[in-house]
């Protein structure tokens, strides 16, 4: 069943060859960044092996791409590089998987290049630097990428991702002409494939030779809050570039799917901040546990190196009712994340699909807050908030104490139910222009 | 991915096709008891199809067996039943997936044999029948059951699904030479395999030919609550069969894996009680979603058929932790299911099988009964209870509104950490020995 999707996979037979079978699997998995799979019969669960092998960290360095050929690749690269007028870079989620963020890093501080994102590859990318763009993701871009990015003669692109939400519903216009493509186990130049060359080492060499570019300058990415209407609501398009004013270095955030991960477009982070998602799948409840997960780690380098971060989880209550008891294994742990769960009535990105006001995209209305105790945390341990106002919003992003996160803090944060971001907006409208060009065809 | 595990497989990609496609999976699903899989691409999701074939029902009904090969078969198992001397029925978790209740209760109540179920057949025979002696698992079984069985020289097993739990770890002690075994695709007598016929025709034939059979005493099963002891503790021992006193004809039982799985084995139901349970998989989370999904059925029995059926979930803190928010689904659709909670302070299932001080077969300390208002259940929709000794549970379960299950009701009840039913240790030592066997070999 799991072979197909498995990069490597072991079935523990014989306890002469386990170990090293396990230790062939978790490195297939961290090189290649693909599943993997160890099947464990139960009658060899209870075996002793030798555990001499456990002294000998596993060797987890990529292995080098061959040298000619990845000399053959650069070339190419750079001819059709310094022949470009305009290029630009586009960071997605392949490089954060696979590991080429300092390569990409050094690519963008070197090059100069007008530099976006699409939104798996957010956090990827410093996004304090002069060259950053904002995030490019078709009809859903920030506003002046997608022009500055569709009219560029080379686009060097990074990790790229084209699955639906992560281009706002495949509205992606851009001609694989002038494109370069990037990937973990193969390099594209338009039409031109060269496979078995790793990103990583071919960006290295990019950076190394580069010499001088032509470099026109990217629109300046926004990062405001529009607070020009009177109202208190707490609108999408308020409260997204407000968080970006909030957050600050180091911070770890995960967006769930759903506005959170549509609305965090808006949200121009300090520099060094993680953002966890998966848009790729789409699959809800997925950030919750990913937040237990991050606040661990988080825990550990607290202990282990004193960094100090954040854990932000921002996420909405259709899909917080998925894996809400990961809050009580939180709390088991002694984690301290900030919990924003945006109370909005509902699933609203399936609203924006199909089904404005269908009952099936209703929720039961719980009392968020009150699980926080009911999963067993102390008092003194943790604290709710509930916010219904910008001023309340605003308040609370001023408060030391919750801006220090001391243990686990939980807000209930109440949004209008029938309000999107706008990129989220364009990706459903996205959808429905195809639906209606297949149904027409 | 799929395909392996399915019965039948559609992947609709032709309008005109795909009801009878969708017609098809649906009757396969039904027919053979099977998982199938039914693929709807995106691009296809919208697309209008001709509906008229929604006003003719699916043939649901099970195709004849072949009639000269089912005489045949018949002939065979008649030859072998007379002969028998001390014949037993032992009916298992195929006769309920298979539909074969009716066949099965037929030849219990016309051949009088002593009839035992095996833990996933129980519920298939009336527990109220003379010759209903008791549940028969290997090391696991009922008081005076496995020698009666064990001893018997031929075994009319209906629907056996020979899995861990279901077998108290593999410790049946059933000759092949001493069996006959009807299934929903074929007949095995001794070690003759009799393909293609489907158990349902050939149990209606053998109770319509049967004849004089020679029958023998099986043993009486208990029923008992074991208060010799003069504690208020509410141990495994004494619950199991005080909750067989106070079940009633209609009700549906729903047990998790782990002590309620075990534990039911102690409870005689009165007649034509259901029990849902998945020991085959031992799947926990199952019970809780699975007792919204009765629950529903209930309600639309009631409303649809005036029948009255009480849903009642066993189940324990570690197991209802994984699916707790399916309580919520319960509330939204105004379900009136009774829960008990069993709350012995972690996995008592994996302390017995492994680590039974262990750290991770803890769990969290939630105060479940806050879940239900916290999931949105309104003053007057719900009721909780906790139930620490036996004196409380004693006048719970004497409480008429209790009884009536006027609505959806959680009651909390304490039971201590290491107690565990006495087929749950026989299953647990049952694994151990086989574990030091294995490392011995």
């Amino acid at each position: 069943m799991f072979r197909p999707v498995s990069c490597a996979v072991a079935n523990l037979k014989d306890p002469n060859t386990a170990a090293a079978e396990i230790d062939h699997v978790i490195r297939e998995c961290y090189i290649q960044s693909r599943p993997v799979y160890i099947g464990l019969p139960c009658d060899i669960v209870e075996d002793m092996i030798e555990g001499e092998r456990l002294a000998q960290p596993i060797d987890l360095a990529y292995p080098a791409n061959p040298e000619e050929q990845e000399d053959y690749v650069v070339d190419v690269v750079l001819k059709y590089l310094h022949a470009a007028k305009n290029p630009v870079i586009l960071v997605d989620g392949c490089a954060i998987r696979h590991r080429a963020q300092k390569e990409t890093y050094d690519l963008v501080v070197k090059s100069g290049l007008p530099t976006f994102v699409a939104p798996l590859g957010k956090g990827c990318v410093d996004e304090t630097l002069p060259n950053y763009g904002g995030v490019y993701a078709g009809d859903g871009s920030n506003e002046g990428v997608r022009d500055r990015v569709e009219s560029s003669d080379l686009v060097l692109s990074i990790g790229a991702i084209k699955s639906d939400f992560n281009t706002a519903g495949f509205t992606f216009r851009q001609s694989q002409l002038t494109t370069i493509d990037f990937h973990s186990n193969f390099i594209q130049v338009r039409y031109s494939q060269y496979p078995g060359v790793r990103m990583n080492g071919v960006l290295r060499k990019v950076v190394d030779k580069m010499g001088k570019l032509n470099v026109e300058a990217g629109p300046k990415p926004t990062n405001r809050t529009s607070s020009q209407d009177n109202t208190q609501v707490i609108t999408q398009k308020y409260f997204w570039p407000r968080l970006g004013q909030w957050l600050r270095e180091q911070d770890i955030v995960l967006t769930e799917t759903g506005t959170a991960n549509f609305g965090i477009w808006e949200t121009r982070f300090p520099a060094k901040v993680q953002l966890i998602s998966q848009v790729l799948w789409g699959s809800i409840g997925y950030a919750t546990g990913s937040c237990q997960g991050a606040a661990l780690a988080a825990k550990e380098l607290e202990e282990e190196k004193g960094e100090k971060h954040r854990t932000i989880l921002l996420t909405g209550d259709g899909s917080f009712q998925l894996t809400a008891q990961e809050v009580s294994t939180m709390i088991r742990r002694k984690l301290k994340p900030i919990i924003f769960l945006i109370q909005n009535d509902g699933y609203t990105i399936e609203r924006m699909i199909h089904g404005m006001n269908a009952e099936y995209n209703d929720v039961q209305e719980w009392k968020y807050k009150d699980l926080v105790p009911a999963f067993g945390a102390k008092e003194g341990e943790y604290k709710t908030y509930t916010v219904k106002t910008r001023e309340e919003l605003d308040q609370l992003m001023a408060d030391d104490n919750f801006n220090a996160a001391p243990y686990l803090q939980f807000v209930e944060m109440y949004m209008p139910k029938e309000d999107a971001p706008e990129a989220l907006k364009l990706t459903a409208s996205a959808a429905e222009r195809r639906n209606a060009k297949v149904q027409g065809a």
